[in-house]
Formats: C-alpha cells, structure tokens, sequence
C-alpha cells in the first residue's frame, strides 16, 4: 500500500533521559534500540518520536542502528505533547494485591497523573511497593499513550506526611460520607486550577480521623457515586474527573 | 467498641436470582450461603443485604444458617439501589490479553455499565470470550460496588450486526480522527438521554470502514483527549464520561 520511497515512521514512542539527547541528535538507551531493532525491524532512514520523560517529544530520523545503540538527527522539537493542563497527584493507599496497584499505575500514568503517591494509612495492609516494576510500568505507559513527561513515583508515606509537603490549588479526600459533595461539584466550585491533589483510601477506606485530618488541611471531601469503587478504580475515576473537569473549565 | 447486643450488619452484598426470593423469604445459592458462613463468619440475628441481579435489593434479618442453605426474613425491599439513570452499552473489541478484557469488565461493571458487547472487528486478534469467568467477574463487582443490577454480557459479535441491532438515544464511536469532537461535548450537545451507545476498538483501533459504517448508522465519532488511551482504558473512560454527562445533565 505504502510506496517504497516514503520513509517509515514508526508509531511507537521510544523514551530516553535529557542526557541522550545533545547537539541535535539523540542517542537510544540500550533495551529501546534493542526493542527498535529486533521487534521493531527500525533502520536507517526510518523516522522516530522520541520522549526524554520531562516534557520533550522529539521527531528523530535514524542515522545508525547498531547491535546496542541507534542514533538519530533531530528534525522537530516540540514541549509537553499529550500533557494535561492541570498537575495532578493522586495519592492512593497501598493496595494488599499488588497487581491491583500496577493496574492503577499503568492507567492513571494514560489519564494524566503527574505524581503517583502510595500511601501507608491505618487500614492499608501493605507498607511497601515494588518500586523498580511500577517504574516500568510507567516507562511503558508513557510511551504507549505518547505522554512527554514520565508522572513521578513518591516513596511510600503516611497521610500526615503527605498533607504536610505537598501542595495543590484544589485538595480533594475521596469519602463516602454525609458531608461529601460529587467530585464534579467541588471541581466546578473550585473554578480554574493549575494543580490538584486527590486522596484515595486503601480497600477499608480512611480511618475517621485521617479524613479529619485531611479536612483539617484544607481538603474538600468528595463522593465519587452512588456505587461502591475499589480503592483503585476510585482512584481512576477521580484522577478523570479532575483532568477533565481542566479540560473543559 | 460496639455492643454485643446491637445486630451485627454484613458489609459485603450477597446475590440470589430472583427465583430465590418469594414469600417475603430469601435462600441463598449454595456458594454464597457457604461464603457467608465460612468466611464471613455470619450467624442467626445478623442483617444481611441481598440483591437480585435484576434491580431488587433486600435487608433481611438471617433466620437459619445450615452448611450449605442459609434463608432470611426480608425487612426491606428496594429498587435500582447503586443504579445509574442512563442505560449504557459499551461494545469492546476483543483484546489479545484476556486479562485486560477483565480488568474492563469488572471496572465497567462498578462504573454504571448495563451491557458490554465484546466486538469482532477487522483489527480484533480474537473472537471468543471465557463467558463463565467474566460472570464471575461481573457478580463479584457488582456485590461489591453494591448496586442492584447485573449488567447483560453479549455474545461476541461484529460492528455491522451491533450496529443492526442495538439502540441508544445517543450513539458514539471512540476514534482519534479529525472529524471527532471530545466526548463531553458529544454528551453536552446530545441533552439527556435515556440510553447510550459507544463503540471502541481493539488495540488497533477500528478500520476506516468500520467507523464510517458507525457514522452512517448514527454514531457519532468522538475523542477522548490527547493522549492515546489503551483499548480497556479508552472504554472505562468514555463510560465514565456517559455516565458523569448524564449524573450531572
């Protein structure tokens, strides 16, 4: 279908760190050129988007293709492609399944998130995570949904910690109590904001006085529905609403 | 902390057809029965909460707890509890991995899905579901999320005959082309509706043909924002966004 002339664009995003790429050219990290080369079938000639994971997208065309490197001039530069206008952080309580958790990970990274924070509450059965593997699952996610910043992965913290560091114009705690009003509702109230910080319960939810604790910090309790969520399709469900509440605000 | 004498009250739903519930009596099935005695440890006094599958939701006091029967006096009788106002279809192309179709099924399940239609298109690499498992699937959500219904699974089927046979007040087609509007503004022009039906592709995506078979039998083709979401991901969200348009319309 394609004639033969026309250079191959390939469709998936290759990720390399700011120190790969210098001097108009960018150089491939050893298992992206190996996935090019040998799943990919990438040669020279070919062009190439690449992501440095902090806001770059680059169009690249490829110049070499060794064994472990590819090396590409840059023909376009371009900053933020695919990044959502509000930074968001969703913290989410540590899940007792830990694939559960990844299942968030890869998906809240294709929603938007910009910073994942696993959260030790009263109630979360874990206090660990598999940090390496949850990177690579959103090393992957990035490139497959063409975002051009790599969402950041908090070490592991306790609700307090967290309310105390981080920021964010709007503060919401997922809970489904009397005093809470839907997510859609307190993100029109709040009006325009550039930055968001969501709070997820583990599987039993928050303590009581974690979400006191919470209100006490200027978060906004929020319902999510008339229907029950697991901790991580809660976790989706608010990280939409809040990227798309910017979106269209 | 609470006094021995108060009811004790399960917080997990039980499921019983609605051929198990008459004579304002309800028997569980043997596999909940065998649940609720073994795991949740439940007695004789205790309150337990049972829906039907079909839009009936019961509170019954437990009058007997045998090995493998348990039957309860109903003391409350409720409709749709946990249900959305609009009927939702979202037809999935087949994925390649099961357990992503899973992973759709069970968060469709808790975010107000009332029937999933797992779709043969031109780019699906495969034409059959495990119907057995994703019931499972679908009870346990729906128990958990706690509403009243159990959401219809479709055999699998192309787009030409979902097309044919399915209606919706509103009917979209997820396709990242250029004559595509955002999907909340699909649902904001289209006013309230009481049905809705949204079409999304298989990993690969629809063939051209197949979203022009969709215009032309009403759909109308829209985005779900700049990022490319993966096929489970991209039908949780523009379930969420028809469900949320609707909530809030």
């Amino acid at each position: 279908m394609t004639p033969t002339d026309v250079t191959h664009v390939m469709t998936t995003n290759f990720y390399a760190p700011p120190s790969a790429i210098r001097a108009g050219r960018v150089v491939l990290p050893e298992d992206e050129a190996r996935h090019l080369r040998t799943v990919l079938r990438g040669e020279q000639g070919d062009e190439m988007t690449v992501v440095d994971g902090h806001g770059g997208w680059y169009r690249a065309r490829i110049d070499h293709v060794g064994d472990e490197q590819v090396v590409g001039t840059i023909v376009e530069r371009r900053r933020n492609v695919g990044e959502p206008a509000i930074d968001a952080t969703v913290a989410l309580g540590l899940l007792k399944k830990r694939t559960r958790f990844e299942t968030f990970v890869e998906k809240a990274v294709e929603l938007g998130v910009r910073r994942i924070v696993p959260l030790r509450t009263s109630r979360a059965e874990r206090a660990s995570i598999r940090e390496e593997r949850l990177r690579n699952v959103m090393v992957a996610a990035m490139k497959q949904c063409r975002r051009s910043r790599l969402p950041a992965l908090a070490a592991p913290q306790s609700t307090a910690d967290l309310l105390a560091e981080s920021g964010g114009d709007v503060r919401l705690v997922c809970h489904a109590g009397d005093a809470s009003v839907p997510i859609q509702r307190a993100m029109g109230q709040a009006g325009p904001a550039a930055s968001a910080l969501v709070l997820v319960g583990p599987e039993g939810g928050f303590a009581p006085s974690e979400v006191e604790a919470a209100r006490a910090n200027g978060c906004t309790p929020v319902s999510l529905g008339p229907r029950r969520l697991r901790a991580e399709t809660a976790g989706l469900a608010a990280l939409h609403a809040v990227v798309d509440a910017h979106q269209n605000g």
